[in-house]
C-alpha cells in the first residue's frame, strides 16, 4: 500500500500553528505524507516555507495545479489551513482541478461561498472532509452511533457548549497574532466566537444527534470593551424534530481552555460527553450509569474500533482525532481509486455541515441583533 | 440555652416527605425541636398527624396562632411546608401573628401575593426564610462571599442549570402523588419545571453571583404528550450590570437526579459548583486551578466555618444544608431575642429572593408565549 | 412509636466534638434522643456538661446505671465515646448492667480488653454496634451486600486506605488536645495511626469483602522527629481464603483529609468506593463501568434503601451515616423489646470486628518490630 | 533540518503492535523516520515485511549494522522493540556498532545482562533512552521538576501502582498471543506482573520522586490457577532516604486498563497523578488544592513545554508521551551531532533506570519466596 501524497495549502506562516498540526496528523499512521504545498500567500515565502518543511513548494496555488495536472507532481488530496477568509477560494480551485480536499474549518468566510462550495462538491462528487477535530474523537463517534441506533430514542433536547477564557482580556490589541485576525470582522466574518468555537459546539449538537437546527434564537455578546466581535454566543434553538438545542459558546470564561462537551436526552436515555474528558462517554438509561471506554472496551462500535490505534485501554486524543479525519478522507479515496480491502469510512462532516453551520452563525448573528427574534437558519 | 420550639404547618401527608426532611434539619443542631403543628388540611387528620408524631397537635392554624397568642403553647417560628398553593396564606396568618417563618419555596403561587407577603415580612421586620435548600450548602455559600469579595472581579456572565429525569414519562397519569400536583395547574400555578427547579437555578444565578436578572427570553417545552406544564425551561436573561445569564432546567433528562449548579465568569476568574458534588468549590483565576473543600480547608470564610458541624474534612450534605436555613432563622430570632453571643446569620434568601423567583418565572412564561420576547422581570 | 432514650457517656469535654457528632447523629430522625449522660469523668464537670447539654446529669456511670435499675431513670442504650483508654470499663459496666451499646472505635486499648468484651456480647446478646462510621455510608452497605450476593465472584485482593495530612507536623508539641493524646502511648495504645485510622482500612478491606485477615507484614513509620507513635501504617496480609489484602493508612499526607475507600478485585468483577465520594459506588464487570448512586437509583438492596431519608437522589453523608450506626442498634433494641414492623438491621460491625481490628493493629506493630516477619492475626 | 534515520528492529510480526506504536511515534513530529529495519528475526520474514511497511529490509541485524557501517545505509538509531529476551542482543550490537538506541523495557531478562548493558552505554556514551513510556507525560515530567525544584519538600513516601484486569482469565490458554508469552518464564524471565507492569510502578515511584529503592518486602501472587508467574505484585520498599514506597501492581483487576499513577508525600507538600487522567497533575500543600494542565497553562516548567505539540489546553497523550522518548533522544543525538539550538534533552530513564528496574524485579521475586524477608535491592 503506497502511502497517499498530501498537499499543504496554507499553514506555514510563523504564526501559524495548525500547519505543524496537520503534518503530524497526516503522518501519523504512515500511510500518508505530506510531500508538497504552497505553505504561505506569498510566493517566495511559500517556496521558503516548503523547503525549511523539506517538502516540494510552489509559489501559488494555480502552479500546483497545473503541475499536478500535467503529471509533475502526485497529489492525493490538498489540506486547506490557510487564513478563514481564503478557505473557499483554495478549496474551490483544489474541487475544480479534481482533487480531494480537507478543508480546515469555518469552510469559508460567507454563506454564499459555502452554498457554492457545497455545490461544487456534490457535482464533482470528490471526497471531502470538513476539519471538526472533535468530531474525530472515538468516543464522539461512538455517541453519534448510539444515537443512530437509537441507544436513548428519540432527541428531544441537546445542550452543548465550548468554554475557553483565552480572549477575556483586550489581548488583540498586545499585537497577539491569532487574537488579532480572530476579532478582526475583515479576516474573520460577522463572527468571531460563534465562527471559531460556536460551531464546534453546534457540530456537537447537530451531527451527533443527527437533528439539524432550524431556527434559533441567540444573544451574542461582546464583552470586552473595544473589541469589533462577539466574544460570547449564546443560542436556543429548534431541532428538525421539534425538540430544542441550547449552544453556548464563551471565550471570556477564565481558567477554561477547551471545556467542549454535549448532553443529549432522549426518550429513553441520556449520553454525555466532554472533550477535556474525551476517553470516556456516560450513558444514562434509567439504571446504573454507564461509562463507555476508548479503545477496547466493551461497546465500542466495529466502525469506531476500525480507527483506533493505542494498545487496548490508552487514551488517543488530540492529534489522533484529527488524524482520524484524514484517516476518513484516506477510505474514501482509496475506495475512488479501487483499491481493495479499504475500510468503511465514517459519516464525518462534510460540506452539507460546513454550510449548516455557517447559515446556522449567521442566523445567530442576525437574531441577537433583532433581539433574540427567532430566526430560520 | 434553651431549644427553639417550632411548629410545622403541613408535611404530615402519607405522600409527603418533606416534613420529614424540615423535622431532621430542625433536630440535627439539638438546639431547636418541633414541638407543635397542624400538620395535615383536615383538622382530624391533623391531629392524628401529630399524635403519630409526638407533637402538639392543632386542627387548624387559626387555632394554633391563637393559643400561642394566649400563651397556652410555646413558639419560635412556623415552618411552612404544604402544598404550594396554601403556603401564601399559612406564612401570611404566621407573620400577622407575629411569628417568624421559614417558608418552603415557591414562596406563593403568584406574583401579587409574593409581594404581599414581601411587604408583610419588611412592614413586619420578622425573621423570615425561604427554604432554598441548596443555599445552605457551605461551598455554595462560600461562593457566594467570595463574589461579594471580589474575588473573581465583575461578574461578566453566569450560567446556572438543574438536570433532573424523573418527570421523562408521563408519571402523573400513574398517580403518583408528586408528579400528579405538580404537573397540574390548579395546584402547581403557571410552571411545574420553572417553578420547582428553574428557581433553584435561578437562586443560583442571582444570589451567588448579586446579580438581579433584569429581562428574559424564554422557551419552555412540554415535551411528554398531554402534559400541562412545563417540564423543560430554558432563558437566556441579561443580569443587572449588563451581563448575561444562561439558566436552564429539565426534568426529562434521564440519568439526571439533582444536578444542580453553576459558573461564573468575572473578569478576573470563574467559578464552578455542582451540587451532586457539594463538597468542592473550584476557582480558577489563571494560574492552576483551586479546589477548596468543605470543612476545615483553607479558605472557608469564617461566617461558613460557623455553621459547619464535622470533624474536619466530613462533607455535609443535604439534611445539613437545610439544617443551615433553619440555624440561619435560629440566629436571627435569638439575636432578636436579645440574647447575647449569638452568631452572624448568613445572608440566605428571604422574602424579596422569593419574589424574584417568582416575577422570574412569570416573565418566562409570557416570553415563551411570545416565542421568547424579551420580556422585563 | 416512643423515642428511644440514649445515654451518653463522655464527649462533654471542650475539645471533644465526638459527643456533639452522637448528638445529632442520635436526634437526626426523631426517633431516638439524648436524655441523659455522663459526659465527663469528673464528677462536678459532668454534672455541668449535662446541664449545658439541657440533659439528666449523673456524676459517674455506677450512679446512672444503678438509677436506671431502679427505675429511676428511662434508658435504651448507651453510647461510650469517652477517651479510648475508658471505652472497655464503660462498655463492660453497661453490658453487665444489661444496657444496649454503641461503642466508638477502636474497642477497647488492648486486645484481651476486646477479648473479654467480646465475650461478654456474646454472653448477654445484648445489641452492640461499634462505631465504624463509614460502615453506614449507604453505598459501602450496598457494597457489602454486592460481594455477598456474588456480583464480583470470589475476592481476590483487596485494597483499601486512609490519607489524612493533620499530623504531618509536629502538632502535638503546639498543645493541640486531638494531636497529644492521639500520640502518647499511655492514652492511644500501641498504636497512633494504626489505630485510628488503619482500623478504618481494615474494616473496609474485611467488612465488605467477608474475608479475615490471618496474617501480616507489616510496616510502620514515625515520619515526624520525636514522635513516639506511628504516623505512617502499612499492611500487607493474607486473606483467610488466600488472597492478599494490601492496608494502608497515613497521617502525613498533606491536603489529604479522609481519603478512606476501598477496591476489592473478584473473579469476575471489581468494586471501587472512596469515602471523599460517598454517593457513588463505581463496578467493573468487563463491561461498560458501572456507577451506582446513592438514594433512589436502581440497584440499592431494599435493606439499604430502608436507611435511607433523603428526597430521590440527594446526597446523605457524613451524619447519615453514623446516624445509620444508630438506627441499626434502634432496630435490634426495638425488636428485641418485641415491637412489631421493626425493619431488618444491618450486619454492621459490633464487638467480633472490633476484636479483630484489635487483634489486627497488634498483629501490625509486632510484625513492624519484626522487621516485616508474617505474623498471626 | 534533515530528518533523523531510524532502523526498526522487530515490531513486524503480526500479532506484534508496539511496532506500530513506535512508527508513528517516529513519524509524528517530522523529524525523523523509520527507513530501516530487521522487523522480524526471520530472515525472509524480515525482509518482506520491511517491504510491506515500505522500508528498506534487512534480513538481519548484523547485516544492517554491516551496511551502516560501510555507509550503504544512513541511520540515527535503533528502536529495539523485540520480545524482551532479544532486547539484550540487540542493544548491545548497536551500540558495539556505535548507533544509539530507544530500547523497549524490560531492558533485558536478567540482572547481569542490564548490568553489562548499563557498563556499555557508560562507556560508549552513547545516547541511550528505555521506553517508559509513561515518563513523557507531560505532567508526569511536571512532576518530576517540582519534585526537584522542592515544591513539596523532602519525600517521605511514594505510593505507586499499576491496576490492569485483561489477565483474570487463563488468556494464555486461549493461544492470545500477548498473554501466552508474557506468562512463559522461558521468553518473560522471573517474572510477568511485576516485569510488564510493576517497573511502571517503579519508575513512577523512584523517577518522579528522585529517591532509589535500597530494599523490598514483597509478596507476589499467581491467582490464574495454573499460570507460571506472577500476575499479582506487592512490595513495600525503603527509600535511599529512608522513606517508604508502597509499590503495587495487578493484572487480574477486572475493568482496570491503565490504571497507573502515583501519590508522593513530603514535608511540606503532596503530589498526585494518574496515567488515564494524564492531563492533569494535582499539588497540594495545605491550602486549595491546586490542579496543573497539560499544554500551556500556569505552572508548567518551560523544559516540559518544549516538547508540547497541542494548540493551547488540549490533551496530548498515549502517542505523543512516547514521542517524547524519541525526541529525547533525538536532542541528544542532534547535541552530539553539533547542530545549533538544539533545546534542551529531559532526564528521561535510561540505562541506569532500566538497570535498577531490573534488580528491584528480582529482589522482589527472591523476597516474596523468603516469605518477605527484606531484601536488597
Amino acid at each position: 500500500m503506497s502511502k497517499l501524497k498530501v498537499a499543504m495549502i496554507g499553514g506555514g506562516g510563523e504564526g501559524s500553528f495548525f500547519g505543524k498540526v496537520h503534518l503530524r496528523a497526516v503522518g501519523l499512521d504512515g500511510t500518508r505524507e505530506v510531500t508538497a504545498g504552497v505553505l504561505r500567500h506569498d510566493p517566495q515565502a511559500a517556496m521558503a516555507a516548503a523547503q525549511a518543511w523539506g517538502i516540494r513548494g510552489f509559489p501559488d496555488l494555480s502552479a500546483m495545479l497545473k503541475a499536478w495536472k500535467k503529471g509533475q507532481v502526485e497529489l492525493d488530496y490538498a489540506v486547506v489551513t490557510t487564513p478563514n477568509f481564503a478557505h473557499f477560494a483554495a478549496a474551490k480551485a483544489c474541487l475544480e482541478a479534481g482533487l480531494p480536499v480537507l478543508c480546515e474549518k469555518p469552510m469559508t468566510l460567507t454563506v454564499s461561498e459555502s452554498e457554492e462550495l457545497a455545490r461544487l462538491v456534490k457535482k464533482t462528487n470528490l471526497p471531502f472532509v470538513l476539519a471538526h477535530t472533535y468530531t474525530g474523537h472515538p468516543m464522539m463517534m461512538t455517541a453519534k452511533m448510539m444515537v443512530a441506533e437509537g441507544v436513548i430514542g428519540d432527541v428531544r433536547k441537546v445542550e452543548s457548549w465550548y468554554n475557553q477564557g483565552w480572549l477575556s482580556t483586550a489581548l488583540e490589541k498586545s499585537g497577539q497574532q491569532q487574537a488579532s485576525w480572530r476579532t478582526d470582522p475583515k479576516r474573520t466574518g460577522i463572527s468571531n466566537c460563534g465562527g471559531d468555537i460556536g460551531t464546534h459546539a453546534f457540530v456537537a449538537a447537530t451531527w451527533v444527534s443527527g437533528q439539524a437546527v432550524k431556527k434559533v434564537s441567540a444573544r451574542l455578546n461582546r464583552f470586552v470593551p473595544g473589541r469589533m466581535l462577539d466574544d460570547d454566543f449564546n443560542v436556543i434553538g429548534e431541532l428538525a424534530n421539534g425538540g430544542t438545542a441550547i449552544i453556548t459558546a464563551t471565550q471570556i470564561a477564565i481558567g477554561y481552555k477547551n471545556d467542549c462537551g454535549f448532553r443529549i436526552f432522549g426518550t429513553t436515555g441520556s449520553l454525555e460527553w466532554h472533550q477535556e474528558r474525551a476517553e470516556a462517554l456516560i450513558v444514562k438509561n434509567g439504571g446504573a450509569d454507564q461509562t463507555f471506554w476508548i479503545n477496547g472496551g466493551a461497546g465500542i462500535p466495529r466502525i469506531v474500533s476500525s480507527y483506533q490505534r493505542s494498545p487496548g485501554g490508552h487514551n488517543e486524543d488530540f492529534f489522533e482525532a484529527l488524524a482520524n479525519l484524514h484517516t476518513t478522507l484516506e477510505r474514501k479515496i482509496r475506495k475512488r481509486n479501487g483499491e481493495k480491502g479499504v475500510l468503511e469510512a465514517f459519516p464525518h462532516p462534510g460540506a452539507p455541515e460546513g454550510l449548516a453551520g455557517m447559515k446556522f452563525v449567521k442566523a445567530a448573528v442576525v437574531s441577537s441583533k433583532a433581539k433574540g427574534a427567532w430566526t430560520k437558519v
